[in-house]
């Protein structure tokens, strides 16, 4: 495995690609840093995209399963109405008043539970998660950090270095623990709320012992980038409790799970039960207008506002704002959650009629259009599970639809289309699916 | 003065707010967090923009003489008809292929000298200076970073705590050195490198004695939170060349001077004959479109791609390219950067006659249209100096012309249109300030 943990990655040499594309791919070599990646064996052009669809050059289509940024599609015409609408008006700041951001602002707060009730804008998910660690650590005099084996919480410095799933080469800080989740760990579902609950408690200690103390628990509820452990609900609860008795703060990091991926609700937590102190969004929000947010408790922002100002100069402009109250409008008025519960219901009967004729599909995990398929035979070692998923991603990319691996092996196929797919979508993707596992098992 | 150092604020109480204003205000301090601040004494409440004007509720208009970011002007037609066209046809992400972002980043590169020859996408800043940051210790494998003693370069945590600007409250890192600027000290000019030179040969052999190294000297060209400190030009250029010597980088923070905001010249660290070793942009990237950039040179961006993985989900997206793309047009083939040499010198002329006149204006400093206005009489304490500055700014704002104050006592005009005023802005400005001038200084 490459050292960055990203195996769904073009290599140089490794797969043969048409010219074209190797002559785009040769003049971004040399004016983009080496830090970029491009995803699949053999890279996708994309020139355009409408809803559940992007397009080629050539004009093939191919079937969106993957990106979870455009939640109401691409291209969405309300968004864009929204957006240029906006660009034409105003693009205010928030030290500027201006009633769009207010009026936006209220709309949000009233999806959450009524004690979070403050928010601050950012302009990406790594913005909130790291806003969202200096608001904790100020309110708990605290430094420490737990989070999952395998998390993933933002590219800034200080959200890298509470994110092992970057890789060994990219620092972790010295106040950053790791725990284990019961699923991965082979932990029973009647155990697995007292085996996290224990992992966090052990972890609070050391921290202690040390001297650096907890400022937060920062957990994405659905366990995305481990693999998504999305069950059983309510797991968390335990250890929750636990870091607040410690004096620290829960930061739910809703950046997947958030905007009503999961189905049965707006926010990730909710599913477990549990109202998190800060609430962090991002990717869906804007439905690809760089937009995100922290939600929270106003005792908490109190005691970060009374000393810090935080003035992002872009974060809750006006057309961001326009575009993210279009995607609000959108999922509540269409009434898309319920459209993602039905539709993720077809696509787990699907996987799991395909499970029951192919030994290549293992565990199906869901919450909502989210789901994590392990791959791999029963008597696969690592390497050929990964090898596995790899190849059905990219056989499925070959035929037309997207989607990618996660988890501490690459080995779970990592599914989330946008929430306005239909039964055809969903169909085809099963279609394709089948075909990709029965080629990978067979190959 | 307030803890968090912005005097230019609006305080509960302390003015008189109509009663729009005092209802949308209280509506906003319900669910916006703690952190936001609103700017001038009475807050100002627009709706509308339109090149160098912002529209209030009741059409009374207001000229910008404030806002880099709109930097060919608010609500640019140009600029919004390439966002909504892109929009309408894909917004897509830097893992997959697309010629728009290849284009851009080359056409970008080619206003870099040679040497500069990579590009990475962020979506602020912040960001930018963020990464920057990573780059500079992976590259240098040294921790310190030297900084002047009021500068701003962001938001997240990490550059937080390398912006003394922030204030008290806000946590330094452990690592950074703060440098005395030679104007604020009253270096004469022809001692000026010297002294800067010394100030950060000091630093360097601080952090190497306490086993930091210096991983970066991150600077803003024009010095723009010290109190827009430019001059004389060159001055940087040993000071720079010990930080090479020791092993560190030179990060150019261009978001301030960048995009031909000093008129002679694209990039700020031109004007003191000197390459960076990384540079980074933000605000006027995309007239108010959140992107921004990190420009570097192969072999350090090799050294940080190599391991680390930078996946930025809308950093690089293809409205923001478009956007992006727009203003560079604008600029290169509107020739914007003679027009801010000849408005910058009109504005020049006008104040130094106003001072000639006037003993409440000092010093004037500018590089371009980013302008420095010292404030005070001859025989004014620091206090008295803050409140008149901070009086002349909220009449001006009373008579519809937007300024703000900077440096380390907020006793200086902090002036920056957008690049695109015209002679009857300029004028229209100087007889705003005049009268705000003799007000204050009268008053």
């Amino acid at each position: 495995m490459s050292t960055d943990l990203m195996p769904n990655r073009y290599t140089p040499g490794e797969a043969e690609v048409p010219e074209r594309e190797a002559e785009l791919i040769k003049r971004r070599d040399s004016v983009l840093a080496a830090s970029y990646r491009l995803q699949y064996r053999r890279p996708v052009h994309f020139v355009r995209g409408e809803g559940m669809w992007l397009y080629d050059p050539d004009g093939r289509r191919y079937l969106d399963f993957y990106n979870n940024v455009p939640c109401v599609g691409h291209c969405h015409p309300e968004v864009n109405a929204a957006m240029a609408k906006q660009a034409g008006l105003i693009n205010a700041n928030t030290r500027y008043l201006e009633p769009k951001l207010v009026n936006y602002a209220e709309r949000l707060i009233a999806t959450f539970p009524s004690e979070l009730d403050r928010v601050v804008f950012t302009c990406t998910g790594s913005e909130s998660n790291d806003l969202a660690l200096r608001i904790a650590k100020l309110a708990s005099g605290n430094d420490g950090v737990i989070v999952s084996t395998y998390a993933y919480h933002g590219t800034s410095a200080a959200t890298s270095m509470v994110s092992p799933n970057l890789g060994d080469a990219v620092k972790l800080s010295p106040s950053v623990r790791m725990v284990r989740l019961p699923g991965p760990a082979g932990v029973p579902p009647s155990e697995a709320a007292a085996f996290f609950e224990a992992e966090v408690r052990a972890a609070i200690t050391d921290l202690n012992r040390r001297g650096t103390g907890v400022a937060a628990l920062l957990i994405d509820s659905i366990f995305s980038s481990d693999g998504v452990w999305v069950d059983p609900a309510g797991f968390i609860a335990g250890a929750v409790a636990a870091v607040r008795e410690a004096g620290g703060l829960l930061i739910a990091d809703e950046v997947q799970p958030g905007f009503g991926r999961t189905g049965a609700h707006m926010w990730g937590f909710e599913r477990h039960g549990i109202a998190p102190d800060l609430a962090t969004l991002g990717k869906p929000m804007g439905n690809g207008f760089p937009i995100g947010a922290v939600v929270g408790r106003k005792a908490h922002m109190d005691h970060f506002g009374a000393t810090a100002r935080y003035s992002n100069t872009f974060a809750g402009n006006t057309i961001g704002i326009a575009c993210a109250d279009a995607v609000l409008t959108i999922l509540q008025r269409d009434k898309i959650l319920d459209r993602v519960l039905s539709m993720a219901d077809r696509m787990r009967a699907g996987l799991e009629s395909l499970a029951a004729k192919s030994a290549g599909i293992g565990e199906i995990r869901n919450a909502g259009l989210f789901f994590g398929v392990d791959i791999g035979l029963p008597d696969s070692g690592a390497a050929e599970r990964r090898a596995m998923a790899l190849n059905i991603v990219n056989l499925m990319r070959d035929n037309g639809v997207l989607i990618s691996t996660t988890g501490s092996n690459e080995d779970t196929l990592k599914i989330r289309p946008p929430l306005i797919c239909e039964e055809e979508h969903v169909d085809r993707f099963l279609v394709a699916i089948e075909s990709a596992v029965n080629r990978a098992v067979d190959g």
